[in-house]
């Protein structure tokens, strides 16, 4: 049995490619908190940079110089609850007859995290909700974490394994977490990764 | 391997329980279509049974006439492509041995529809995107069909376990038609009959 990781966007929010410079930090993790907020109030696609700025109470220019675009904030906005960068190596780390128990226990661990799982939630919601988020939230997965899994597989239909990896994920997320199915919802979280992580472990390696 | 259903829903909008009196069924199918383009471009939250009296054309007493509250109309609109009383005897029906890949070749055949897909994704995002209408959803998929399921299982986990097939099912979906992750939205609809057949298989009876 794999136990759930510790969360770890408890951690202060951190730049993906380098720590921010002292100083940057704060104004970085208030337009990210910013940026959350307002795409969960108003969509995706009916949130602005200026409205961003706004909410966060620093210069739209700020905004730019931190992020680039919209889409990249959103980008970064996901990321930083899912951190890819600390996911990956502790997925691909440990025994391939644990695979599968390893990654539901890392995405259980974020989203169990009562700090974590609003803001997931909403990021989600954004995700799937507008035309122009969903290609934005697919992209991220596909660079940051499932081209990445699918690059230590054998033979021509790693894409379509980790794809439907991901499927089994997006949809344990999306009926315990949005849906709530109560049986799902109430099952401990041990047992979760039990029955999902062999599922799991079946697509990746049978 | 099963072949898809013929997709239920592009034969005419039926009320669930009997069939609508002559001349009502004109108004019905108005006021649903309407109502889907509603949720669709306003969420549930936004949108008014007054709203979507007013695209059909109707009066909102008729909407409520038929259709009774805000949270019926998007009961049934969810109804309506995905035809749990069609569903049900359908998955039920032949060797048990075969069920995931029933319920998967049943959930494609809908979905795979070009006249059910579009009007099924909006009601999908409408009801993963408010608070409101994710309880509204999750509610119908127990009731119609995930009870109907259950109760023909063995064992004190029969919830859990079609809790799960739901995770999958709504995974399938979710990454094949909304982040429409490359491999899973390219492949064949029989491979992932076997696929996720199997999946689905195993969450029910082992």
């Amino acid at each position: 049995m794999i136990e759930p990781a510790t969360p770890p966007a408890e951690e202060p929010v951190r730049r993906r490619r380098g720590r921010p410079r002292k100083g940057e930090s704060n104004a970085r993790e208030q337009i990210l908190a910013a940026a959350t907020e307002e795409f969960g109030a108003h969509g995706y696609d009916a949130t602005t940079t200026r409205s961003i700025a706004a909410r966060a109470g620093v210069d739209p220019a700020l905004v730019h110089h931190h992020f680039g675009t919209k889409a990249d904030l959103f980008t970064a906005s996901i990321d930083a609850p899912l951190r890819p960068d600390i996911a990956v190596p502790e997925i691909l780390t440990g025994p391939p007859g644990d695979t599968g128990e390893r990654i539901v226990a890392y995405v259980l661990g974020v989203w169990e995290s009562p700090t974590v799982r609003p803001r997931a939630l909403v990021l989600l919601r954004a995700g799937l909700s507008g035309a122009h988020a969903a290609p934005l939230l697919a992209g991220f997965l596909r660079r940051e974490l499932l081209d990445k899994v699918a690059a230590t597989l054998d033979g021509p239909d790693a894409g379509l394994r980790v794809d439907l990896v991901a499927s089994q994920i997006a949809g344990l997320i999306v009926a315990r977490y949005v849906l709530r199915l109560p049986d799902l919802a109430d099952a401990p979280v041990d047992e979760l990764i039990t029955r999902v992580g062999a599922t799991i472990q079946r697509y990746l390696y049978d």
